[in-house]
């Protein structure tokens, strides 16, 4: 049998073409709808079978604990009676969650990279947010929009909800997070800044590379002591780690849940560190090319080609 | 046969709890899959059935062609063949459109409104957005947020978008636009202020009224020309006319479609004329209590109650 670890790595692929979800083992992704057939069970999720999308997979309330009794049956079984694991050869990553519900964004969340854009340290750090169409995934080449001439990149710990979550207490906070995952909030900071509202500079198409992976809470906890860091054609850029987070996760879905209803599926970019290209001297930004790498503890990479 | 014009407005709505999509016709809303059913044919749209939500219909590059043929087919029957419509007093409208992809909502694009806040015309109205989850449907009872004690209306023009929108110019971006229905961008002004960044302010779980229906473009093209007001508690507070929108709908959507990727249903808000809460002297904020009620001609009423 496969050793596998208790954790979860909660993938989106296409295998051919067509979108799955799945769980990362040693031999590959399992496929969870087929594993799901394949383990002799006949699922009816709000009136379809079993979802196809993460973000139908977290909306079903007993969707994670599903597939972790899954995990538990393929576990049971010989490799030879595995036709729903596929290498990676086979397969293609795409954004855990493709299209979120929203992706809410905080900026100035760590000291040293509030000291580089020379701000005072708020109450709370600035809520803002991208759209979720901006979403691109990992080893995605991504097209340098033509309206920017200053392209930056910003390493930030995903935080992705799990349960509806309204006004809860910290204490509660992490029982309605499903898991983390790596995002780039890649930044116009020309538009960002010209048009003092963030969303435009946040959000063209490509903006948001998410991956490489969903990894749930069970093991990571509320995430922290995690190095992360981004590196931009093999030089680190950023490095830092998550212990440095003026506010917790736990305290930032809290404080998040007092003004909106968070949502299964729903993702939270929690801040960056310092070391960001515009604060560089002189500034840097990202142009064709270029190949950005970020990288936090326990998730993993997430690449992204400039072109 | 009852008379029907060759407009379209087309509703989500729930019946005894049930969701679903359909069409106001003179005697009721006509079920848009169940008549579909009833009609004879089998429909398998990205391997389901017949589209459930408005979104899922807008995705379908057929889906408004469809409708269109139903609609045909049902004004060709009788009263007595009529099953699948169903009266107002059973019905409960819903927002059109529940979780759109993303709401572009757009700032100061009303001279006189710009005149009131005291700030300069902008090259473009400035962009923000609000959270999918801050939408409530009409005739719903809205909490007011405790977190605000400025809680100010806006009335706006809502574009519905219809087709995949990338660079489409002004003259061609008609084509994309699927109708048009009626938002209130409420306004937590203290929020919206403290902030900078508009999304808190502008994105409380109630913020986002929208209905009563979607008008489709063949009758109203590019919505110019339709009055528009405010009235709460029976007194008129905002009045104007799409007319006086300093960027129109086709430049707005060709504008918009530069920086993001506009997707089927999302939503786009036009901006509000003047008359804001904020901007009267002395100022006048909603409390438990007040009735809101908005009308853009040829769309129709959105009314909500502030409890």
């Amino acid at each position: 049998m496969v050793a596998m670890t208790s954790t979860m790595r909660l993938v989106s692929y296409s295998r051919l073409g067509v979108p799955s979800i799945g769980v990362e083992t040693e031999s590959g992704i399992l496929d969870i709808p087929e594993a799901a057939s394949r383990f002799g069970r006949k699922y009816n999720v709000g009136g379809h079978g079993f979802p196809a999308t993460m973000k139908h997979l977290l909306r079903w309330e007993s969707g994670i604990e599903v597939v972790q009794q899954i995990v538990e049956s393929f576990e049971n079984t010989t490799p030879t009676e595995r036709p729903m694991v596929y290498e990676e050869s086979e397969t293609k990553l795409e954004a855990p969650i493709s299209r979120p519900g929203k992706v809410v964004a905080l900026g100035l969340n760590y000291r040293a990279h509030i000291e580089e854009t020379g701000r005072e340290v708020p109450d709370f750090p600035v809520i803002f947010c991208k759209f979720s169409s901006s979403i691109v995934g990992p080893d995605t080449s991504i097209l340098h929009p033509k309206v920017t001439k200053k392209l930056d990149w910003e390493v930030e710990l995903g935080i992705v909800i799990g349960k509806v979550c309204r006004n809860v207490a910290k204490k509660d906070a992490l029982d309605y997070v499903a898991g983390y995952t790596v995002i780039n909030d890649l930044s116009a900071r020309d538009l960002q800044r010209g048009d003092v509202q963030f969303i435009r500079g946040k959000s063209l198409d490509g903006l948001c590379p998410m991956g490489p992976c969903i990894v749930t809470t069970d093991e990571l906890g509320d995430a922290s002591g995690l190095e992360l860091r981004t590196k931009v054609n093999g030089i680190i850029k950023q490095q830092s780690n998550t212990s440095d987070l003026l506010r917790d996760v736990p305290t930032i879905v809290s404080y998040l849940s007092e003004y909106f209803t968070l949502e299964p599926g729903d993702v939270i970019a929690s801040g960056t560190p310092s070391g960001v290209g515009a604060a560089r001297d002189p500034p840097e930004f990202l142009k064709p090319g270029d190949e950005v790498e970020l990288f936090i503890e326990k998730i993993g990479y997430l690449r992204n080609k400039i072109i």
